[in-house]
Order: structure tokens, then C-alpha cells, then sequence
């Protein structure tokens, strides 16, 4: 037993005294398992830390919730009520979007170690994220992107925002590459961008992360425009892209074999699939 | 002490009269460090782990490296040599691009728990990591994009590329919603994705990151093509997006003073600045 443990059973049996149970609710363990994961890390963080912490004994937690599991499917909801989508109900498509990524990278960057733990958990059944993904996926199916293409669009703009929270949680001169003179070019750009970040007062991550988003948004529009055109550019070769593609009204994938053929290839060329804007 | 530390010491004594030194390297503990933070997470990676692995003290260890953050760098160091960027000596700048982030892509898919550590490690000033983004900015910059901007696209594809590396971690089946009526369109597209998936014998994660990498690219070839058309659409407000843009050829903007004036909002409004596609 590691010294963090014992010193949470101290702490427990100190306040064993106490009316533990008026006091705590699901929400309560939650929010104590949120802030001690922010403080700690995955380390600092079992039933016992958390009961410590509200001065009660472990045993008290599991009259609210399961167990560290499900403390974790708590803690996404938290996180997730912030990033709803509700936007999606009554704003264009792209403002809801680009709103929706800043709100979702700002709900994780606050929050930094759940980034790479919630980034692989599964959804629960029960999940509010699901309503924020549905709200996403009929937006984007009602722009004429089919629902499969909009899910990978949705997890591809996920892990952009999760990869932004982790850089949002970088220090800020991470990338300095020191003096060294075999980088000129590294070199020169780290010089620009600092000048840039005093003259707008943004955050380096910030930079990247608008700059990341106005061209994730200017691909999707860029497709968009292309299908409201039905040109039919050769995309053969790229998974997830229907080389018969959708029309520019919504179409109902559910049943995807609407949307054959596609291909079987893995990887596409590099020189084909990407040249739709140009 | 906790048991893993015992069992480490154990096991380096029971081996202490072997010729360690010969056998010890710093390429081999930095590889048996990998391997262990692959098996373990970081919990399974102290110095003395590392030892007991190889057979040794871990005082032998400190003649190879200075301790567990230099095997951190030579971690970065190992993964990074494989995503050099060397094909950017060649190769036009987008069949480069995209070569390279699927090459960084699976070296930090193929370990998982170094996605979230090395995302927020500072460089080292001799890291080989700094030629890669060398490449990555002077190619950039050829094709008309200030080094300041070629920076900032360089880490927001870097944030798609390690979130991409996370979600391929995950559990293909991380996003079933389960059974459920309230989210019609995210099943729907749950079960299009899944028989796309099928079809096509790629992994959902490869179908998302191929997706994001192909809306990035046809995002920077909508902004080349504009700029090589010398069109300056409205982009106040927008940061790290110059008001008064860079000529399509080259530009040094080593002294960044010469692309201002910026402007300093933190947050553009959604509506302008990600238009220029449609």
C-alpha cells in the first residue's frame, strides 16, 4: 500500500464521524474525482482518494455510484453537458460546427488529463455525447453529406480538437528549437510566430487550433460546393469518399449499400483524392 | 515500496554478476523503455523497471542515460526517426504532406501511452524532431505561405495527427450507440460507418483520419489557389491570418513586422474567414 492510500484511509476514519450521507450525491463524487484527476493525475485518483477527500469511507461511494468506472462515465457527462451542440438546432451548419469544436477543445483543455483516458472510452448506452453527435450527423447529412461520411467527418474533427486540448495544454514555448544553426527555416517561423502571439495577445495553441479549424472548414466547404455543382471528381481509392457520391440534398444512408460502389483499397494515392479545390 | 519496485531489485541482483556493462547500451535502454511503457503504461517505467528488465543495477543505467527524462527524449528521438520528413526533399509539397502525417500517425499509433506524453514534451535543442519541422515549413513557405503561418498549420496538423494517433488506440467499436430511439441519425450512421467498414476492410479510425487529412489538404489547396490568384478576401479578425496576405511566391517573414498589419481578437466570428471555398 503506497503512502497516498494510507494517508486517504487516515483521512476517511478522521471524519468517520460525520453525517456522510446527507452530504454526498453522484453529482458531489463527480465533480471531487473531476478536481482530484486535474490536481493528481490517473495516480491520485481511486475511490479511496475521492472519499477521503469528502471525509467519508469508500463504502459511502457506492450508494451513488458503481465504482471508478463508472465515475468516468460521470465525468464525461460533466464534460459533455458543456459541448450539448445544441448550436446545431438552430445555427447554419459551419457557424455551428466551428462553435461546437471551440466549445468542445475549451470543455477538454480544462481538464487535461481526461483527454487521452476519455479519448478511448467507449460511449455509454445512456450517453448525452450521443445526442450531441446526432444533432452533428443531421446537420451534416442535410448539407448532402451521406450519415457514414458524416461520422467520419464528426471523428476526424474530434481528433483534431482532442489533439488541439492536448497541445492548449503544452507549455507554451514547447516548440523552441533552441539555438541551433541547421534550421533556419524552423528557426525563422518559431521568431514570426512569437511575434505574432505578442501583437494578437493569442496563445500559441489558439493560433493553431483556428488555423487547423479554417482549413478542416474550408475542405468541408470546398466538398460541399463541389457536390452542389454534381461534378463527380475521381476519388477512386479513398476510403470513406463514395465514388458515387450523394446528392446535394440529404440522402438516407442508413441502408449504406444506396452508396456503393466504393472501393476496397485501404490507402488511397496521395496525388488523387485531394485535388478537389485546386 | 510497492511490489513492481521489488520485484525489479530482485530480479537486478539475482543477475548482478553478469557483464552487464557490455550488453548495456543506450539505444537498448531506450528501447526497453518503450517497450515497457507499451506493456505497462507509465506506471511500469522507473529507472529500476528499466534495470530489472535488462538484468542490471540501475546505477549502471546512468552511465548510458542521465535519468528517466533523457529516456523520454530518446524515446521522442527513436519515434522520430521514423517520421523524418524526407520526403519533403522530393516530393511536391501535398504528396509530402500526406505521406508524412500517415507516417506520424502510425509511429504514435503503433504506442499508444507516448501520444499524451510526448504531445506535451518540450523540444530538445539537439532534437532531430526540429529538421523534420524544418522541412515540413520550408516546403510550405516555397508554395507562398508565410514561415509564421506555415507554423501554425504545421501544429494544427500535428494536433489532428496525435488525436488521430488516440483514436486509433480505441476500440473499434467505441462509438456504437447502443440500443436506443433518440438518436435516429447517429445510429443510422453508426450502422452505414460499420458496413463501410466491412466493404472497404479498414479500420474506422483509418476511414476518420483519412477523412480529416484529405478536408485539411483540400482546405491549403483552396488557400493556395486563392493566393496564387492573388484574391484577398476578408479575413479580419481571424488570427494568425494575415489582413494583407503573402505574394504566391515565397516570402521571408523572418522579421514577421512585414505581414502586419494583424489584427489582435483572440476568436473571429464564425461567419467570415472560413468562406473563402465556396
Amino acid at each position: 500500500m503506497d503512502s497516498a492510500v494510507q494517508s486517504a484511509k487516515r483521512s476517511g476514519r478522521r471524519r468517520v464521524g460525520r453525517p456522510s450521507q446527507q452530504v454526498l450525491s453522484r453529482k458531489k463524487i463527480i465533480e471531487t474525482a473531476l478536481r482530484l484527476l486535474d490536481a493528481h493525475g490517473q495516480d491520485g485518483f481511486g475511490m479511496r482518494d475521492i472519499a477521503a477527500e469528502l471525509g467519508v469511507r469508500a463504502s459511502a461511494l457506492y450508494n451513488h455510484v458503481e465504482g471508478k468506472e463508472d465515475i468516468f462515465r460521470g465525468i464525461r457527462e460533466l464534460i459533455g453537458e458543456r459541448i450539448s451542440g445544441e448550436m446545431f438546432e438552430t445555427d447554419p451548419w459551419d457557424v455551428a460546427l466551428v462553435a461546437w469544436a471551440r466549445e468542445y477543445r475549451d470543455a477538454f483543455a480544462a481538464h487535461p488529463p481526461t483527454i487521452a483516458l476519455l479519448a478511448v472510452m467507449p460511449l455509454h448506452p445512456e450517453s448525452s455525447v450521443s445526442l450531441a453527435y446526432d444533432r452533428v450527423i443531421r446537420s451534416l447529412a442535410a448539407e448532402g453529406w451521406s450519415r457514414d461520411e458524416a461520422l467520419n467527418i464528426l471523428v476526424s474533427l474530434e481528433s483534431f480538437i482532442l489533439g488541439s486540448a492536448l497541445d492548449a495544454a503544452a507549455a507554451p514555448d514547447m516548440m523552441d528549437p533552441g539555438p541551433r544553426a541547421d534550421v533556419p527555416e524552423f528557426s525563422a517561423a518559431y521568431a514570426a510566430r512569437a511575434v505574432l502571439v505578442e501583437r494578437t495577445a493569442t496563445p500559441p495553441a489558439d493560433l493553431a487550433f483556428e488555423t487547423g479549424l479554417r482549413l478542416i472548414l474550408n475542405g468541408l466547404r470546398a466538398e460541399r460546393a463541389e457536390r452542389s455543382g454534381r461534378r463527380r471528381p475521381d476519388r477512386s481509392g479513398v476510403p470513406g469518399e463514395p465514388a458515387s457520391g450523394p446528392a446535394p440534398e440529404a440522402q438516407d444512408s442508413a441502408d449504406p449499400s444506396e452508396d456503393a460502389p466504393r472501393t476496397a483499397q485501404a490507402r488511397p494515392v496521395p496525388s488523387s483524392g485531394y485535388s478537389s479545390a485546386s
